[in-house]
């Protein structure tokens, strides 16, 4: 057992804010790194000690490894919270760290190795009968023999460049007699796109839902699963609204998801916080897509439902300590819903919407979470993910969830920037979101940016009501600014639009 | 089953958006009312419509049933929330809003009138063998049988005044030989402070805890508890910090009190939330004291714990609907810890501090919750309760409820009026509070004025540390403010005194 004492974060914004309100919680002492850039961001204040590693660019500051080692070296640091992005999942870094006699909060470089590769996380996992997409498992040399493996899959499939990745160099067949000339295609767009060729060859998966599991081990082999995160609801390939538990999953699905996750994590001797991602079609088959080895963005849901501080556990791992916890100790309570909020316009395809916060003031009340890194007057830097915050709700079932969403969606009040607030509120009221029935195609085939014209408060609450399918609408009737005849004195304000609500 | 489509709620501050908040939700139309100085109040600016129903005197606004009726009849309202305080136990007002056909949200006036009085609350639980603090029932009108039930109780003995409160009009009586001379002083006090000569004598509880249980009754007999809510720690006979669960209950007591709060409840026929008060002596017997029929202010960490929205369950009940659970489907999970923010001087008395929030920034995070009516410069109005908030913590133990409590006090940052955050810091820290082992007289005990004279970061750290027993301390080197040798470019501040710290 090693206690951790100083906790330096290579990170910014609201992950690192995140990591260092645990670690005070944990009676550790903290350091950030902020680059020049956000020398006023509310991590640098947050933490006991806060060192400016280099100019806004990531790769002169936060990616800056050599760095941030040095100012651990010089402020007495013990270890090294990377969070998610930047260096997390470097396993150079990760081997620097050890190198230099601190923990790295996270998995071992050879973990990240293992995992990081998509071939070599493939045929890691081989040996646990982990089901896989149908497919070639390695970059294609012979494309006779891939055709062939083609026909047995059945099309329609995927051809996927090997150092592609979020959505790019993926190209679709849908029958044999244009699989060659594809292919050829998709190796000449790899070569110029990545300066890499090789390319293997996927069944299309149709219907397909992403669900991810969170694994937890420690240094003394024990590995749990924490159940699951729907993730579905994607924008450009990337998750814009993560849930816990998921409306598609049986329990029997979910333990056997679990058991898989467990293996993979198994398979590369994972110790600490990771997260195992599949893919689940339309008949609930499920297929191994990749582990993520960090804490990932929509940590927060798995949180709400199992009561567990995720960092916390974290670091625990990472000094040593053994689970608190078996498997069977863990249950789901309730339901947990977030959003990522976005300085992006979803009118326009969600292009980054970068200035400052001139208004922004939090919602609250029951079963809201707001993890960010902002306050009012503050400008969000072109330099960083354009994220302003996850907004976390929960409730004792995905309806209150939801229902929670979409009354903290009206406080929340941001102004100065577009948002994806307004596209929140627009998914937590379709009828295909309510009703659990959507897959990652959600906003291609439910969403025009049309649908967020501005509509009336009125409007918006029948939509409301018309999906969760639940309350009768008050009587509309004409709103008056009389005093009532009998309370002398007492003045009739009439109706007012909430102030607080969406723009 | 009667649906409530547009609800008043007749009350102001925290209380009034938090219900305001649950209404949104379940997509019923909101109106709130406000006195005048409350005209830029939250709660006015949160509900669909706003009335003002008077000057700032409560006499005159809040308390102005007829008003609020009148109002209720002017914009179609169907139901009434009375939140806690004002009307919200006034049998009468229940009963002119049930006769005006609107759905009052809690209890029957009779269940009111019959919990209202202690002597007839005591009355009505006789039947069901609830045990009672040892004493007389009713008024004493015979001195020297009393002198006799007063041996029989064994001193001392408490001598109270019917018509007292709060702590209000009573004395301890140490011996037989003091009785007389002692009951004829009491009943000349609660003539002249009261009006009213009636008192009546108790066994005098050593090393009590208030303890109370959360009901939930619906208008088909169901009733269930929600376990306890530990409120032993109060300044002037008021509570200050609750908690749930008690660190005090075995399973077996739990249950047991639960059973009898659920006959206190069956007694008068209880519909709504309310909550049963008991006292808990230091050999861990319990009496039943009082029965609030009304929501109360500390059930936000019954939420936390339970998972319900005590106010969706309120609402629902009123509208006819049965309970949707039974006793055996309710558990615990987790602890959840709340500490009133009152615009107090702790270092005077806790007398109030009326003035202006010159800052106000809210704690945020994981397990955080804050349900207060104010904003950065805003005024506190004198004419009320001088609570600015309720900072609500929870985690999976008691340890982290309590650490998350002391990080969210630091974050927590107001300026411009004292407040009781470092009164609840302490109190967090204290040995006492931490080992669980404290009763109602914790302040007389433990605290004086000089405890919260300005300690240090390190020292508080200290005691966090040496309090919870836990956590190493990260050496205290000098703290430096020179540039790492090898990072050209990287500029160390060094120590920053944390920012959002507590003042």
């Amino acid at each position: 057992m090693k206690k951790i004492t100083k906790l330096l974060v290579a990170n910014r914004g609201e992950i690192a804010l995140r990591v260092l309100r645990s670690a005070k919680e944990m009676g550790i002492a903290t350091v950030a790194i902020y680059s020049e850039a956000d020398r006023n961001a509310l991590h640098v204040r947050y933490a006991d000690e806060a060192v400016c590693v280099g100019p806004p660019a990531s790769k002169d500051s936060y990616l800056r490894g050599d760095k941030i080692l040095a100012v651990c070296k010089e402020l007495g640091v013990d270890a090294i919270h990377p969070g998610y992005g930047f260096l997390s999942e470097n396993a150079g870094f990760a081997r620097m760290v050890r190198e230099a006699g601190l923990i790295f909060v996270g998995p071992s470089p050879e973990a990240m190795e293992m995992m990081g590769d998509k071939l070599s996380a493939k045929q890691a996992v081989k040996a646990y009968n982990i089901p896989l997409v149908p497919g070639t498992d390695e970059a294609i040399s012979d494309v006779a023999a891939a055709k062939e493996i083609a026909k047995e899959v059945g099309f329609p499939i995927l051809i996927k460049a090997s150092a592609g990745g979020g959505g790019k160099g993926m190209r679709i067949v849908n029958g044999a007699d244009e699989f060659e000339e594809q292919m050829q295609l998709a190796i000449n767009e790899a070569v110029s796109a990545f300066g890499d060729g090789a390319v293997f060859i996927e069944k299309f998966v149709t219907g397909p839902r992403h669900i991810e599991i969170q694994v937890l081990g420690d240094e003394h082999g024990n590995i749990v699963h924490l159940f699951e995160r729907e993730c579905s609801i994607q924008r450009r390939h990337q998750k814009v609204i993560e849930e816990a538990p998921s409306s598609v999953l049986t329990p029997e699905l979910r333990a056997e998801m679990g058991r898989c996750a467990v293996d993979v994590a198994r398979a590369c001797n994972y110790a600490g916080a990771g997260t195992v991602e599949f893919l689940l079609d339309d008949k609930r088959n499920f297929y191994f897509l990749e582990m993520n080895t960090r804490l990932q963005v929509e940590h927060p849901v798995t949180e709400q439902i199992t009561g567990l501080d995720l960092v916390k556990e974290q670091i625990k791992v990472a000094q040593g300590e053994p689970l608190a916890f078996s498997q069977d100790d863990l249950t789901i309570t309730g339901h947990a819903m977030e959003l990522r909020v976005y300085a992006e316009d979803p009118q326009n395809n969600f292009l980054p919407d970068i200035g400052t916060l001139t208004t922004y003031v939090r919602p609250q009340g029951p079963g809201v979470r707001v993890d960010d890194g902002f306050e009012q007057g503050m400008e969000i830097p072109i330099y960083y993910d354009p994220m302003i915050a996850k907004l976390v709700t929960f409730g004792a079932d995905r309806a209150e969830a939801i229902a929670r969403m979409l009354r903290a969606i009206e406080e929340y009040k941001i102004t100065g920037i577009e948002t994806t607030l307004p596209f929140g509120a627009y998914v937590m009221r379709h009828p295909a979101f309510v009703s659990g029935d959507f897959d990652t195609n959600f906003i291609k085939d439910h969403f025009s940016p049309a649908d967020l014209a501005p509509i009336t408060p009125d409007e918006a609450t029948a939509k409301v009501a018309a999906a969760l399918g639940a309350m009768l609408l008050s009587e509309k009737k004409p709103k008056t600014t009389a005093a009532t005849g009998e309370t002398a004195g007492a003045e009739v304000s009439g109706w007012r639009r909430n102030r607080l609500g969406v723009r």
